[in-house]
């Protein structure tokens, strides 16, 4: 019903604007790229359709954590919408996977200062006994400190890491505090630790800790593991600094290995070399807490919109544009499984890209390697210049998560950034829902997707043998 | 052990300084009233003592719900801590009241797009039974629409109220709004209602609800009552529009009808006029869910410090100056217990103040009545200017929910008001943590409360006669 009342209207009638005056009589066919990236960039910039799919993904589904039903219902609701936005060959590959359910969480410290502490799971932590676990906290302030603990110094203990990430323009600060959620459990069980606990991975003062996935070393005991809100975080640094403190933690997350996700993928075939693809994804997966707003509702309706326009064009660009919303990134198996499936066919994708770093604009585009002076760089950077972005001097060299498989079997890439200053503020909390995304800075990162996918399926340039090139 | 590390040092150096530059020798002790209260002023906002002390109550007890075992603590602590601050005749007076204790809380979406809802009981609250209530939700905009609903409309559903408070320079907006949350839960039972949800009183955009008392009218059902977090409230609104929304909400708080709480006090003994009271307020209990930073360690910690700074004078003002901590003022019962237990002394108190605001800066001077032209409020007024604090053209009219009691008994009252604009944003959640304190704005508070209990206390001015005489 939401479909119904809002995706019409002045979507609709801009789309067949679109067809009009690019090139609906035969004459036009011979309109430049640049000029209908041109158009595309203006219509893309005046469409909502892309910030109401957000509203019905994240009002309607809610919450998508991988390998649950709510995962299916989104890839249910994806199909119906890339088929309504002109879409072929619209489908859902399926992969095996073992599916992390959150349980209770609850953290008390139990001495000296009885009070609640506010901390949530890591994806694919084990679960403490169903009593919980009580034990003294071993606190560590930053994270070279717990690494430097020596061997069964912990022992008995919960370890605690309270070191801050960095708040930084492009987000960068995240990658670098990243071993302390990843490793941190498995360095405080060498050590000892009964249990661990970060600092949640987030730039923020609110009592709403960050989800994330954690991995388990095969050399540790598996240690139940937690970040704790920011502010929860700063209490144990002063009360550890009082004395003893002792903790009660209760986690009871489960595991099923025998879960399944999606990746949900539809076509715009190509009108001239349709077994070239350009392949633009998100994910359509998102963690529990919140409904999946910024990570990573954002992109998929970004590269939805941007497909959905470039299919409304009268003549489609001669390479094949592949949408694909990959259904499992948090739980890191959906680029991998898609990398694996298409292994044999890999060689066809011409260039891969995935915006997953929510809906602020874009300030820079990062080229394919060796494409700096190709046409098509120079077509596109032009194009987005009354978006505000600039050519950036570097070429992609990470374009996402969910492609990182493609790229490792040799797909070119390409990556356009965003401002990154307030992403971690709500990254994997509760707190990132649909009142988050500002519409305006959506549309610019549709606009320059659909232009940015557009030329890359029109163009001639071989991206692989500029890569190849430039070795 | 805070304690012994944090208000040694240059807090302690400076209390000897002011009792150097304060007239120490006799010849001094013809100083102005004006003179001490810039001394005093400007050592308030050099000093931490006060900001040290919100610390320790913050991390060392925490939450503080009247009540409970945590205000006990609170007060235990808080005596210590006037005790060390060269308070006198420090004592606690105990008074019975009905405690309110939360229970588990959770509400979900149950049809048609199933999810979490986060929410928090209000204060008072009937629970619901222990499997929940599963009802249809009959959404309302605005508090209007709710009373305009006609009787048994609402049988069998759960009435929900999402318009949102108004953000206000002085925070305004609560006051306005404060009957959704106070007589909602009545208002719907009236119409039918089985439950009652509102969007949390709060100008944030964040999922953490906003905690409050509300009060059930003679002449309705008692139906449990919770407040939505804002984007909660959101989704509702967004769902409810599409057609039919079923909650499924279980709410199960206790109430302690045997319970009792106490008022902290401490005293400057007057030099001249002891039996004539300046008393000064902020309440000591707080909120479950945050620490009570902001609402009201703050206060406590202001009117502490300038007690603190006035007791370390070697000359006392001349009346007496009364620190009151109150000890259920969100559950509405420690400033008629003070006004009850002290209706036969009532007319000793010369003015009374409280500030139950947080720790943003004061702007302006709100005088006692009829004293707009009085030596008192020419000398304050001019002492608080370097602190960026204008005499305000209104008189006092309210100056806190702790002493309205005394108010209507006839006690004089004064007011500072501080910048409210973000006031709401963390208000009775559990993000009222001491992180959101500035230092400086915090000893701005403690500067202009030190002078003016200084100067009201110093002052011949009879604030009763001035406000009779204007009538």
């Amino acid at each position: 019903m939401v479909q119904k009342r809002l995706a019409r209207g002045g979507a609709t009638s801009l789309l067949a604007l679109l067809a009009l005056t690019c090139g609906a009589a035969p004459a036009a066919a011979q309109e430049t790229p640049a000029a209908v990236a041109g158009k595309l960039r203006d219509a893309a910039a005046a469409d909502d359709w892309g910030y109401r799919f957000l509203e019905r993904l994240t009002s309607e589904i809610g919450p998508r954590l991988a390998g649950t039903e709510a995962l299916t219902r989104a890839a249910t609701m994806a199909q119906r919408e890339l088929s309504g936005a002109g879409f072929e060959n619209v489908h859902a590959e399926a992969f095996p996977m073992t599916a992390w359910i959150r349980g209770v969480e609850t953290g008390e410290i139990v001495a000296p200062a009885p009070q609640h502490l506010v901390l949530t799971a890591l994806g694919g932590s084990v679960a403490t006994p169903a009593s919980g676990i009580e034990a003294e906290v071993a606190l560590f302030r930053t994270w070279a400190d717990l690494l430097a603990a020596p061997p069964q110094s912990l022992t008995g203990k919960i370890a605690v890491v309270t070191q801050r990430m960095v708040r930084a323009a492009d987000g960068g600060g995240y990658g670098a505090a990243n071993p302390i959620r990843r490793a941190g459990a498995s360095e405080a069980a060498k050590r000892g630790a009964v249990a661990y606990l970060l600092r949640s991975l987030g730039t923020d003062n609110h009592r709403l800790p960050h989800a994330g996935a954690m991995n388990y070393a095969d050399d540790a005991p598996r240690v139940p593991a937690a970040a704790l809100a920011n502010p929860d975080a700063d209490q144990l640094e002063r009360l550890t600094a009082l004395g003893p403190v002792k903790l009660r933690l209760v986690l009871t997350p489960t595991s099923n290995e025998n879960a399944s996700s999606v990746n949900v993928v539809g076509e715009v075939k190509g009108s001239e070399r349709p077994d070239e693809i350009v392949l633009i994804g998100a994910h359509l997966d998102s963690w529990d807490l919140g409904t999946g707003a910024i990570d990573d509702g954002a992109g998929v309706a970004i590269v939805s919109a941007a497909g959905r326009l470039i299919a409304a064009l009268p003549h489609h660009p001669k390479r094949t544009l592949r949408v694909v919303l990959f259904g499992a990134e948090e739980m890191d198996y959906s680029g991998a499984a898609y990398a694996k499936a298409h292994a044999d066919d890999a060689a066809k994708i011409a260039l891969a890209g995935e915006t997953d770093f929510g809906a602020r604009k874009i300030y820079m585009l990062a080229a394919p390697a060796g494409s700096a002076k190709s046409e098509f760089t120079r077509t596109l950077s032009e194009t987005l210049v009354p978006l505000g972005i600039y050519l950036g001097r570097d070429p992609a060299l990470f374009a996402g998560d969910d492609v990182r498989g493609l790229q490792t079997a040799g797909v070119p890439v390409i990556s356009m950034r965003q401002n990154g200053l307030d992403y971690f503020d709500i990254h994997h909390t509760a707190d990132d829902t649909f009142d988050k995304i500002e519409p305006q800075e959506l549309a610019q990162n549709i606009a320059a997707w659909t232009a940015m996918a557009y030329l890359a399926a029109e163009t001639d340039v071989d991206f692989r043998a500029l890569a190849t090139a430039q070795r």
